[in-house]
């Protein structure tokens, strides 16, 4: 099938899609094979209007009082989040959180595929990670290169990140996740997404911040 | 210090609010007194109208041709975020996850002190953890109202979650920070943080589809 062509979509827009694929996989589970926009924006939490403009852009189908056909939307869904195929991933840092992040079972299951896992830390380099051997950074534009690395995920303490970065866009590799509080400065045509969890629990102090105040803080 | 009056805020806003403030605090240990709506946008990324527009939201400061007073913005910034006092937050789930989570070192320098451990498998239950003793899931409610939790992180598998949050919810925690990949349905009071580590490399696949095809793609 040739990949259809995608427009430029919002990051929100993309957001709202990862969802849309999870009901939509849901729906089909159970039997649908049809929904309606308001059923699939009460499954996401937002309006149908919204849901019907994200559909939009990746073309018009759905009909008028029939909705979408669940099927042929999960494809075009998948195809717009670039998940028809299959993705060769690289995790460098294998500490805490890279060790999280390989076992994390979603990540096969939508066709990432970690193929390789590299650490600076000598006694890391050789133990053996689901079937997959630790290897030394040093091996980082080896590695990309003879395993086809298309994405990274950066899981290494800030000061060794941008340096990683710059070394793997120069060997090849199309799209980063970053999780070292860091910003990466990378050449336009390579992909980087930053995972901030600090940043994550801001926001949700700032929305408790903007709630009705509680009787117990500011009490000692 | 009385709390200012926050307005709504939208997500995206309070995404670059925590960029900022981390540009801020660069800033500040680089003896910089103010700084301009272009160099605060060079360094977060974004434009330097993005920036007007985003400070403007938090009172108008910051003098034409003058630029922002550092130290009064990092102020209001970490006003806004709620991170002008200390958080108390508790730990739900002693896994792989919980344990990168628990070990982030950001955490405790926001303010966000995580004051318990809570796991439903007995053989967690009692190890200690950076001087935390890791206490049993059925204790939740009673750990929330005796340790004044208000945040709960939340590291469980999808089957467990939504209970925890209906439970943590009752006891009368204001937020969460769910890392389970399932959509959590709580009271309006409660402010819900979703982290999707699918969705994130779901943006990157997107990302590296829309740009100029890769020569490598498509052999096998």
């Amino acid at each position: 099938m040739a990949p259809a062509v995608i427009r430029k979509i919002s990051d929100s827009t993309v957001r709202r899609l990862s969802l849309y694929l999870r009901a939509l996989e849901d729906l089909g589970q159970e039997g649908s094979e049809t929904v309606s926009s308001e059923t699939l924006s009460a499954r996401v939490g937002t309006t149908a209007a919204q849901v019907r403009k994200d559909l939009s852009a990746l073309g018009s189908f759905g009909k008028r009082g029939l909705g979408y056909p669940v099927a042929s939307l999960l494809d075009r869904v998948r195809d717009a989040l670039g998940l028809d195929r299959t993705w060769r991933v690289a995790l460098v840092g294998a500490g805490r959180i890279g060790s999280a992040l390989h076992a994390y079972p979603n990540f096969g299951d939508r066709g990432f595929r970690i193929v390789s896992v590299l650490d600076r830390r000598p006694g890391r380099v050789g133990d053996v990670w689901g079937g997959v051997t630790i290897r030394g950074v040093e091996e980082l534009e080896d590695v990309i290169r003879t395993e086809r690395i298309e994405i990274l995920i950066l899981a290494v303490p800030p000061e060794a990140a941008q340096d990683i970065a710059t070394r793997a866009a120069g060997a090849g590799v199309r799209g980063i996740l970053n999780f070292a509080p860091v910003r990466l400065r990378v050449p336009e045509d390579v992909a980087v997404n930053e995972v901030n969890l600090t940043l994550e629990l801001e926001a949700i102090s700032h929305a408790i911040r903007r709630r009705i105040p509680d009787p117990r803080e500011g009490t000692p």
